[in-house]
């Protein structure tokens, strides 16, 4: 323990000793029971005189944080009312002034995000029935594979997985990707890929490379919020484009890529999140088209295209760039478990090599000991099996909703049966607000994320998502249910 | 795999079908020897007719890509000069246009990281004798340490370290951390607290909340270029403060202060990288009276204080800090092994919900399995071992630095022997520029770090870093001798 002390200081010695004496015991670090150093042991050792020590102790016992018991010595006391939480931060000695930290304009404006409010949610309420975000089941966790992975990872390259290395990523993932991408109709090589944190992360970087303040760019009207998030956090003008039943619309792109010129277009082709559409292939040709005509570089997010229920697969926008203008984001995160946290990006040289040095300054590597684990589990076969697994249980879950839900919603609420994935996205009449039957959901213990959260000014709200993928088969029925009864009375309120 | 075939295009199936072969075997996805299907099978699963594939065939085996075997079938012909490099990449068959992307204006500046140049350095010359960066040696890394906890940690909670979790960090290690800060004299509660992917990342949240474009920050003269970097990549404009011996120069602060109106104030105060000056105790307390008077965050950078080879701890920042306005930076990465990424941020209530804010839509959490490693790590004492062994190295390696310097580089080379860290600092008569002393000494095998690296705008290059942990006894020696003689070639050139 390094006790600072400082001689010169207004404050008196023995203030000093009892302020600190104080903050271990307020936030724990000395635990009720303690026993603390006698009077002349303590002093000796700070270098002070006894009496000092002494003084302290007495305005402590007094303060009832500690407790001397005769013959036995001076022991930390139960404090009955301490809680680790913000409400006693005032608890902690010093004072926290309330700085006006100036923050950057955007961050300013930053209070919350989907994510942390979904999280704060479900840790606050467990008996919760949650559609917010997919909860993949546990028995699934490939824990022994893991184990074994990792166990055996760290044996054969153990000093170099916690070296400084290339921030592209572990080069035998690097050099395993192609051979996953091709699956999906994409001809890559690894000098085109690099890891990242996720999508999420790749993401922010191609924000960080792309984006200055008050620039533009073109998104789906209604999009991931996690994406609106961190565009917003740069600072970004977002303009959405409109969309149908099969995705954005490419006739509207050339006036507002005229307008706004912005500086990428944001699309997440298959399964688009939340409204589940998936563009067809006439439509990705034109796409592109458009895209090179105007040289806008195109984003396109396939988080979960190999998540397909029924229907033939599309290929993706990358598979069919000839040219070099889409920069492919990828993960395995959705499909395995979303705290695994890696994804990669596929871009043509210029594009990557800009952003392995944004990765580069962003956090230097991606961790190489879970690329590892997971290259293994790719490599043996397994992820196809956890992926083939997952498919059924959406398209089992997903069936289960859509009964449910043609049985207690009201005709008025719109779900086109999606392909894939783990969302239903139900369509509203423009006079409901999602929002307000999310609020009286969550209060019979339904939750679920209405669309405003979707849309870039939040200007719209006539929807929400469901995911399908956590509750059982009970929970469903029962969480559909009380939507059903809370959109009904909802209306007929507004009505009467 | 996927192959999409495009009857509508322009270009005729079999062109199609030979362009992708093409590709597949260009990027080595089939690689030479390996068997492709007969044209008669591969026309029924492709949908075509047979004489689309035997045309493609064709063209492949005239143009030596393919080669067939009468009576055994067509194969991957061996691509002698075939080398995954950048200048090949012109083989692969679909052109990658020129597009003039527009990125960021601080980005299309950004061409390099020192790092980069480092690493690139290192794997294309493995007979250097590098004082370029640390390097610590193979036989300290904690295999089985770190095999048993990977193994126990993803047994005990595997589902829940790779699931969506909080974005501050892994609770057990959060709970630890105070334990591991009381030792430099921070009171902290785990409130306080919250991981991320090295210091790297730390800086880039911290920026991220704080900057816009123009915005000023201050930071010490010479000082961490990886940190310059990430400030750079947000745009801002970089203010040097001018050291002497005992680090940043707080009289100069208030003038530079009023005239910039700074985010932050950026210091290293332990071991400083790279000049390895210690501010003494008396100016950090001078440092946050000017930081509390002008309400100006300061961002302490504490990367390496407690590789302390002599002399005693100086308090941190933080730990004198009693109103919240110090940001603490921390890590494991440099004392265990750089590729750990594993580091934390201590921040009064408001800036850190805005930092963990900031994580969330930079890449939502930290893997969580490295944390319960380093935590078990830690918890069992193992890190305090290891951390006395790497002091042991440091000082030795120091000291053997230190007495060959002595020996070989001429009189007017000034070098301060450090209490603590990796590092010596050498600095040069005005005259002389670092950078061209380190091109001479790779010519000869030994690599170093000059100064304008460190230098916000590159315009002072009269010294260089040298990092003594990495090359054996023998090497220092002899690296060093190089050095001395370079220097003196250098500047008798000059003069003459």
């Amino acid at each position: 323990m390094l006790l600072y002390l400082d001689k010169m200081e207004d404050q008196p010695l023995y203030l000093q000793v009892k302020n600190h004496l104080n903050n271990l015991i307020t936030s724990q670090i000395l635990k009720p029971g303690t026993k603390l150093p006698s009077s002349r042991e303590f002093a000796m050792k700070l270098g002070v005189h006894r009496n000092t020590v002494v003084h302290a102790y007495e305005e402590l016992e007094v303060e009832g944080k500690i407790v001397s018991q005769i013959g036995r010595g001076t022991f930390v006391n139960e404090v009955k009312t301490f809680r680790p939480t913000h409400s006693n931060r005032s608890e902690i000695d010093y004072e926290e002034l309330n700085f006006d930290f100036q923050l950057s304009r955007h961050w300013d404006r930053m209070n919350e995000t989907v994510l942390s409010k979904i999280l704060d949610a479900h840790s606050r309420n467990s008996g919760v029935i949650s559609f917010a975000i997919p909860f993949l089941p546990e028995k699934d966790f490939p824990r022994l594979s893991f184990q074994n992975s990792a166990y055996l990872a760290i044996q054969r390259h153990g000093f170099g997985l916690f070296n400084l290395n290339q921030s592209a990523g572990f080069q035998p993932f690097l050099e395993f990707l192609p051979k996953l991408l091709i699956k999906r109709g994409i001809t890559s090589s690894q000098e085109n890929c690099m890891t990242v944190n996720g999508i999420q992360q790749g993401l922010d970087l191609i924000s960080k490379i792309f984006l200055e303040p008050d620039d533009a760019i073109l998104v789906e009207e209604t999009t991931f919020s996690g994406a609106l998030e961190i565009f917003k956090s740069y600072g970004a003008k977002i303009i959405p484009v409109p969309m149908d039943e099969r995705g954005m619309r490419i006739d509207k792109l050339p006036p507002l890529i005229r307008k706004f010129k912005p500086k990428f277009i944001y699309t997440i082709p298959t399964f688009q999140n939340p409204t589940t559409v998936t563009m067809p292939l006439e439509r990705r040709k034109k796409l592109l088209e458009v895209a090179q005509r105007y040289v806008v570089p195109l984003v396109e997010d396939d988080y979960l295209s190999e998540m397909r229920c029924d229907g033939s697969n599309v290929v993706s926008l990358k598979g069919l760039d000839k040219a070099g203008i889409v920069i492919y984001l990828s993960s395995v995160s959705k499909a395995l478990l979303m705290g695994v946290r890696l994804g990669w990006i596929v871009a043509s040289g210029d594009i990557l090599r800009k952003l392995i040095l944004a990765k580069q300054t962003s956090d230097i590597q991606s961790n190489f000991l879970i690329q590892a684990i997971v290259y293994d589990y790719c490599q043996k076969g397994l992820y196809d099996k956890h992926l083939k697994r997952n498919i059924r249980l959406c398209r089992r879950n997903r069936d289960i909703m859509l009964e449910a839900a043609s049985r207690h919603l009201p005709h008025w609420v719109r779900i086109s049966p999606p392909e894939g994935g783990y969302f239903l996205w139900a369509e509203l009449p423009p006079e409901i607000s999602g929002s307000e039957i999310a609020q009286q959901a969550v209060r019979q213990n339904v939750s679920f994320v209405p669309k405003k959260y979707f849309v870039p000014d939040r200007g719209s709200d006539n929807g929400f998502r469901l995911s399908c993928v956590g509750p059982t088969e009970r929970e469903i029925e029962e969480g559909v249910r009380i939507i059903g009864r809370i959109l009904r009375e909802y209306r007929a309120s507004r009505v009467a």
